[in-house]
């Protein structure tokens, strides 16, 4: 299936998340794993189109989310830095999902520049992710964050 | 708000709906009324999107939904049948939703030519309609079907 990046843009504005979970970890640093994703969620018999999402951005994975729903999901640091940022960056959404996309972007920019390493820094981002997603914002199922990275 | 095409077609594969209700109607030759509906509803917030999409297709009205949900709603036959379809025609839509928009489209096609004004004629439209947003593929609030038509 070929995908145009306008429709990328039109699905991910109706299907997509941005979600960045700020998890305990006590092998980190500050105590604190952030993990930004990006996942599209559809019902398997349109597991097709997430496969379709998988080979355009060239990045991340097609699992099952919970019960007969699949998830297309990108959780690579470099993956979200050079492929799916640039992406949005580029082609911008329409809905106020852009705003979500405008966060998420700046968590991963403060991550490339290390600043959650550092308490202040984490304390930064983790004001930021409490903004993103409210709940007037949710369209999709609230993707869970695992401890694996991929 | 300018739209692509194929953000049209994303956003409509993840967020509209295709929709016949086959309603009793007294007034009607076979005492049902067959009222066929594009829909696409979003949260208020989005609003704009909505109307961008009337703006686009040159028809339809954005309404209250339910709630803080708001709704851009296709029903003018003449609108659906050389708005709508043709758009969908041309501009594939490549989710499972294909397959209710395909329905619909007969639906209508059948409506074209009067076969909802015989017994024979309903029964074969209510057998399609009964088969279009089967449980699997509901992805957005079932339209509420009204007795006017716009």
């Amino acid at each position: 299936m070929q995908l145009d990046p306008q429709w990328v843009v039109g699905f991910v504005d109706g299907e997509g998340c941005f979600h960045v979970g700020i998890n305990a970890n006590a092998t980190m640093l500050q105590g604190r794993q952030v993990l930004p994703e990006f996942v599209v969620v559809q019902h398997n018999r349109d597991v097709n189109v997430l496969y379709a999402l998988k080979d355009y951005f060239q990045c991340g994975v097609v699992r099952v989310n919970h019960g007969d729903r699949m998830a297309y999901r990108v959780r690579g640091f470099d993956h979200l830095l050079y492929k799916i940022i640039p992406f949005f960056e580029i082609h911008k959404l329409k809905t106020k999902k852009r705003i979500d996309f405008e966060k998420f972007r700046d968590i991963i920019l403060l991550m490339e520049r290390k600043t959650h390493l550092t308490s202040e820094g984490l304390l930064k981002m983790q004001k930021i992710a409490n903004q993103m997603n409210t709940k007037a914002n949710k369209t999709v199922d609230e993707p869970k964050i695992e401890s694996s990275s991929y």
